[in-house]
């Protein structure tokens, strides 16, 4: 059987790639309302693909924002049947001029395809459009399958929560499967046990009524950015531990085991700096890159703007400044817990010569899936199958809100098995998705279905 | 003299208004360089204005930079001469949604003029020049009167310095006068006997190579948004005394007296923070409203921005962070030297984990004119004659960065008799300049003529 898979995917690999790349010239930004039309035209394209690929009933499903793609292949219902889990919208492509082509214009070169989206979910989620396709096309199918394609997974699945719980029956499923991650390396390969949550707040700092002279009103009039940058500067101490208080509250402290298991990952400093251009590391005293990224929660300023940005020198004390500032969260914190702490915070430290107001942009739990399940070993062993390697248990250092939502609503696992690499460019400028881990992608995902069907 | 003056003036003031918003109709933004051809057009026009008010030369002089207009009426060589500074060039308009009409649409309301350089300093150059008029039109010019109407003064004057040095002959004169700054009211006259000296630099931060993805490489990576809020937070201690190494090493403290006279002016703090919207002042400790803009330097940032700024939120841990920080200086620190101490202090705190580009946009020294000077007092009796009361000396909060240079090569005082008010907002949306002082600086300057002729 997998002797046909691979003959059916190698005479068809060129129009598995075209499609993929045909969903990527969508510019599908959900966090842009300019872009709604797009969204609505990607939805449609996404439907229509799973009608393509083999399911026998598509549907693009309305939420109170953007709406959800649905699909289904049933092939006998006391067969397991395995959700799909992805998502249809990208990243704003912003700052533009540093892309090399056009977000929206896929390009290939040296093996990888350049476009926002490509690993970041399209790319990823259509390989299991295409593996549908192939185990239907060759007979092989042994699971049914349901799909699950959101719209909204980019600006944290505000109505992917309702939606599911109002369809609870049609995404009733064994286990919920999701290439929206990444591995090592090709060489290396790994699953994600967990993903982090996230708490993205955002907060504007007043000063004066109106924009006003520096020369003028400067040293008597409290300055919103430089007050801004005090309170951001504030939020880590001199060993960059977060000084929020009650930030680390509810972590549940990692073992010795589980350090030990992070640090076993390949990692080597000197390529790392090298491959991102630093000369030095940075993060929270006592831990190691992985730990930092996996273990640990985190706090970044996404976005800070305030006063004259353009060309040339403005003395102007602005009447505002902003920030984008978002936790990663590990398991066992809240994310309304730690949005609370974090809005209270930039209130509660804010001078009297300004007023603050800090809001809530979307947040979501962190989620763990147990290593000993059964679609984590269905997922080991198909990787197992195809790179010739055991992929090496890590903990993601992203986030995708809905976990912990799905598994409750649905009272089913979660398995991670992306085919990203974090040299993807994720939600950056020249995003990109090698070909050779888009196929393997393709080639691996029929042999979850089969383990997990034989387990 | 002064009842044919006025009846001139009144005769022509609808003309005197709409050659003036003519002028704020070009936007000579000198800042951006997409308004080249507007600043030529401008200097043009200044050009056209100055020999229809009556000067018997007028010329448009290249500089490496933005051309000077330069513009005389020599009546009498045995006569002393005005040398009239001001500037045709405007600062940005940014940010412009905040405007309640066009920057370059000038609209009259409640008796003012909206439009940006209402104030700053077309309509305030612009009554030198239609005060000559008046004065040619009645035949009562008592002293050479000579323009220098420069296009670079919003960007520090970077030209003007060479231009003076290789035009001693052609700029000889007796005094300087410049309307290019504000009083405290009309009911309050006041003559500024200084400006501050500026430092005005640009910092940039990088971290990675590229943006990356906050989930996967935050907590990892040096974000240099936090970097850059540390490094600017660090600027001013918990007094909101300046702390970088030496800023303050030659600043002339000032005397009792001169805490004692500027503490004289008028001020009312309530009424100060009712028309900002603020509940409190801000400022170094141990001083007071009128002495942090005054008689202390201080350190402002001007514009900040990094990351993802748009609608919406965006995960990205950015590679670059930028800001625009400007020093204010007082009497006897030097521009210069503290650019240097600038730039070397934010090379030498930034953390091995970013590397850190400071640069100069420009910067000027600071400037005193004496009170007991022949200008300081003909433009105090000028102002006494027309508003009915002495002005009051106060120190100016903002920079003419030129003003140094002009001295030096020229040999001569140069007299501040503004007629702006703070409220103008300048550099700001919505700047605006009172029909009334516009009219009542009109009316004075021929004064000021008169009395320099006479003394």
């Amino acid at each position: 059987m997998s002797n046909a898979w691979k003959a059916y995917q190698e005479q068809h690999q060129d129009r598995f790639l075209n499609e993929m790349m045909d969903l990527l010239r969508i510019p599908s930004i959900s966090a842009k309302s300019e872009h709604q039309s797009d969204m609505i035209r990607c939805a449609d394209a996404v439907k229509q693909s799973l009608l393509a690929a083999g399911c026998t009933r598509a549907e693009v499903l309305p939420t109170a924002g953007y709406p959800v793609v649905y699909g289904e292949r049933i092939i006998d219902a006391s067969k397991p049947t395995v959700l799909v889990y992805g998502h249809y919208d990208v990243q704003p492509a912003d700052p533009l001029e540093l892309w090399h082509s056009g977000p929206f214009e896929p390009v290939i070169k040296d093996g990888k395809v350049f476009a926002r989206g490509s690993a970041d979910d399209k790319g990823q989620f259509y390989m299991h459009v295409k593996a549908l396709e192939v185990m239907d096309k060759t007979n092989t199918l042994c699971t049914n399958i349901k799909f699950l394609i959101e719209g909204e997974e980019e600006v944290g699945s505000p109505n992917l929560g309702a939606f599911v719980a109002a369809n609870k029956e049609l995404l009733k499923a064994d286990v919920i499967l999701i290439s929206d991650s990444a591995m090592l390396s090709m060489e290396n390969p790994s699953l994600d046990t967990g993903v982090r949550g996230l708490s993205y707040i955002e907060v504007e700092v007043t000063g004066a009524n109106r924009d006003l002279h520096s020369g003028t009103y400067g040293g008597a009039v409290a300055n919103p950015i430089t007050i801004l940058t005090r309170m951001i500067a504030s939020c880590h101490d001199e060993n960059n531990h977060i000084t929020i208080p009650g930030f680390y509250d509810d972590v549940v402290i990692a073992t010795d085991a589980e350090r030990a298991l992070i640090n076993r990952a390949p990692y080597n400093e000197q390529a790392y700096k090298d491959e991102l251009g630093l000369n030095e590391v940075w993060g929270e005293k006592g831990y190691s890159t992985y730990e930092r990224t996996g273990l640990r929660p985190t706090l970044e300023v996404n976005g800070i703007w305030g006063g004259y940005t353009g060309e040339g020198a403005k003395t102007v004390l602005p009447s505002k400044a902003y920030a984008k500032i978002s936790a990663r969260l590990v398991p066992n914190q809240s994310s309304e817990k730690i949005t609370e702490k974090l809005l209270n915070y930039f209130q509660s430290i804010a001078p009297k010569s300004v007023t603050v107001k800090a809001s809530l942009h979307h947040g979501g739990e962190p989620y763990m899936t147990p290593i000993d399940s059964k679609g984590y070993q269905a997922a080991s062993k198909a990787i197992e199958t195809t790179f010739g390697k055991t992929p090496i248990p890590v903990r993601g250092g992203g986030s995708i809100p809905i976990c912990s939502i799905l598994e409750r609503e649905l009272g089913i696992k979660i398995v991670f098995m992306g085919f990203g690499l974090d040299s993807d460019n994720l939600h950056s400028p020249n995003e990109k998705y090698n070909l050779e881990n888009y196929y393997k992608g393709i080639e691996t995902i029929p042999y979850f279905h089969k383990y997990f069907a034989e387990a």
